[in-house]
């Protein structure tokens, strides 16, 4: 398959010349060393086109939009994950792999039991983690990255009803798990049923703790908001619980 | 909690003292600074212990076991990975993540699509990976690493019937779902509900593929002994597919 390019700001149409700008330029022209005519894709908000360079000026690419590719399906439940900002580029693990589970949106919050902070620039490299996933998964519509002050706001930035809020709390053994928490909202599907038309699920919001897990209170605090679920007994590592989870609400979509 | 310490090799049972090994010896004694009377837990083979450091000589602990402890209940599907030998350290990253999600065991082949080729020693260091995994996820039972000459030997280490060896390929869109496959095995069993008694979902065998997936060849040759499942249209990375596929095994068998 020809190598992806993303073009954020551009409003993509068959037949139409458009610039690549300067960080897609430099790897079409400088790394690649493509000239006119390579054939290569162009991807931007949910949208994918074949294209050939068309034109090189200043170190600068145009490529001409061909044929509109049709991108693969998105997943049955809209999923977004409220994460906690790790320390030692974890949290760019987890988009990556979150992005290529089809995860919609990220919201990043500052858990009360880690002691790393988030910041502006390091959210730029988190939306970069997440373009370059969409390339390699063959997904064009890159997921929306923000901040939130906490686990509240963070749970709070979609309005969706409590049970579609999802925390995935430890040691939680009198909790429910997961899947029957999923269950309740695919009640009349059968296992198994393959999802169907985008949205048919609807939004789910999952957020994860921190390494030592989420603060008592941090929990209590969302309690009105939001339903505690369980992994089941055993302890999940901060990367590993919201990969697991997402694997768990696709299968439940019928789509995985 | 108290730290956690494995004895691969002991019997264990309460009031009994046992040596802790060189390498763990080591760890409590220089790492941790531990005087006689220092609590801490001791495992093997799926059992687990609390301890004191009874005595120190020659730089070696030895330990008196007190009362057992009952470790988180194993997953309903017992889980064998047949997993790729991946460049990089990937494999091992795998490892640590499918057993905190109660993989039994470990499969490693060499791909033919992956240049990396295993050996013993390397091996050594995926064992203890696992054990790693187990001391921080709190399992007792440091699941089995082995090797085999190829994708069609590492499905064939268990004696299981076809439906339950599953290969996870990549861009087969006409193939079953994963989750399908598994609901075919749960058959009769409620959505959700919860596993009970160990083994009741019985042996299940997991084989995923290298970065650039199969080679048509290695998956034609396993056709008659296994079966092909999809994991929906998204391309999932050599590192994200198994561990997304055992928490869909997880959720199927009421474990998570």
């Amino acid at each position: 398959m020809a190598d992806r390019f993303h073009v954020p700001a551009a409003q993509l149409a068959s037949d139409t010349i458009i610039d690549l700008g300067d960080e897609e330029s430099h790897h079409l022209l400088r790394v690649m060393r493509a000239r006119v005519g390579h054939e290569l894709r162009v991807f931007a908000a949910g949208r994918e086109f074949e294209a050939v360079l068309h034109e090189v000026r200043d170190r600068r690419a145009t490529v001409l939009l061909g044929r509109q590719i049709t991108p693969p399906a998105r997943p049955v439940f809209r999923m977004t994950f409220v994460l906690p900002w790790l320390k030692g580029g974890r949290t760019e693990s987890v988009i990556q792999k979150l992005t290529e589970l089809g995860a919609a949106g990220f919201v990043v919050f500052a858990a009360r039991r880690e002691v790393a902070r988030p910041d502006v620039d390091k959210l730029d490299r988190l939306m970069r983690t997440a373009v370059e996933a969409c390339k390699q998964c063959e997904r064009a519509d890159p997921p929306s990255v923000e901040l939130a002050g906490g686990l509240a706001e963070g749970l709070g930035c979609r309005d969706v009803t409590r049970e579609r809020r999802l925390v995935l709390a430890e040691r939680e053994p009198s909790g429910m798990l997961l899947s029957q928490a999923l269950s309740r909202l695919t009640a009349g599907r059968s296992p198994g049923e393959p999802g169907g038309g985008i949205g048919q699920g609807g939004d789910v919001l999952i957020a994860s703790g921190p390494e030592g897990g989420f603060h008592p209170d941090e929990l209590t605090a969302v309690d009105g908001l939001a339903l505690r679920v369980s992994l089941g007994p055993r302890i999940l590592r901060a990367e590993t619980a919201p990969v697991a989870a997402a694997a768990v609400i696709l299968a439940a979509g019928g789509d995985l």
